[in-house]
């Protein structure tokens, strides 16, 4: 833990106020995924528990993929078209051909993406403000949602499937104990 | 989706601007929790997929075990002490013995728990404005840890558990489809 902040929800240099609170929680989203994969081998990210599952390979490809689907939404405030589903469909929406395909990478495949990606987010941040955070569209069910939603629904997505990458890792083979206090799971 | 400002991290009614944005996403949070518990049976509730795993009841009583620790270390700022242990120290700890003993419960057994706890969040959060929000003590690691963070980890960890809440889900028997789109899991 060397970020001196990681436990501090709060205003950050470079950023708004709220943004900077935004953006502190998914640092520590981002954390806690990356402690939860770190030294993994491609035969542990490639693991499949069941038929209905994800690998960790595919859970960490899917969560750079809702990220840039945000910011396609967000920054440049449109739709998702043909060029993005083929640059991201596949970890976005996941099933069958993403099990097929996603595999045989290493760790600092999926880590390089993730971390490309927020880079890019982090920049766009920078450029906006608490007042864009509040700009709202009619979302899911047409309910208005704000911008800060969207991105709370970002690192919301990672720690949901975070929770599941718990529960993969603790069934690995040879890697009991990954995850050692039950309460963590 | 009754609440109009269900997809807006915003301000609240009756709390300060940050503690209702905060409200905000616990809001979304259980709620997305609810939805996936929605109709469940004991059997359903008690289900184990494996020996290592937790049922879906033992993750309902854990998230409001961890809510009460929350309300003690933030609002009453003291440790648990051995009756807190005694009141919550099973759903909070899970493993084994948690097993055993959590089961049988209707779902409205543990939602009440679940209702009966907010309340008192909420309330505390009424009492409380930003500024508190801030206060700091060393917390994990001696690291220094605001309010903001200790209550973002009570949805955080919320979310976690209802990412292995869907992956239960999505494996029930008889409940296939609970969980339709494989990107939600």
């Amino acid at each position: 833990m060397e970020d001196t902040k990681l436990l501090m929800i709060t205003a950050r240099d470079g950023f708004s106020p709220q943004v900077g609170r935004l953006v502190s929680m998914m640092n520590y989203a981002r954390f806690t995924t990356l402690q939860m994969v770190e030294g993994l081998s491609v035969e542990e990210l490639d693991f499949l528990l069941d038929d209905a599952g994800n690998t960790i390979g595919m859970l960490l490809a899917h969560m750079a993929a809702v990220e840039r689907a945000y910011q396609i939404l967000t920054f440049e405030k449109r739709d998702l078209n043909d060029d993005d589903e083929k640059e991201i469909g596949l970890p976005l929406f996941l099933g069958q051909k993403a099990r097929e395909e996603i595999k045989g990478k290493e760790l600092d495949y999926y880590l390089q993406k993730l971390e490309a990606v927020r880079e890019k987010t982090l920049a766009g941040f920078k450029e906006r403000d608490d007042d864009w955070l509040e700009e709202m569209t009619p979302f899911w069910e047409d309910l208005p949602a704000n911008n800060y939603f969207k991105w709370f629904h970002v690192f919301e997505d990672e720690i949901n499937h975070r929770g599941q990458i718990r529960w993969i890792c603790k069934r690995l083979p040879n890697l009991e104990g990954k995850v050692s206090a039950e309460v963590s799971e």
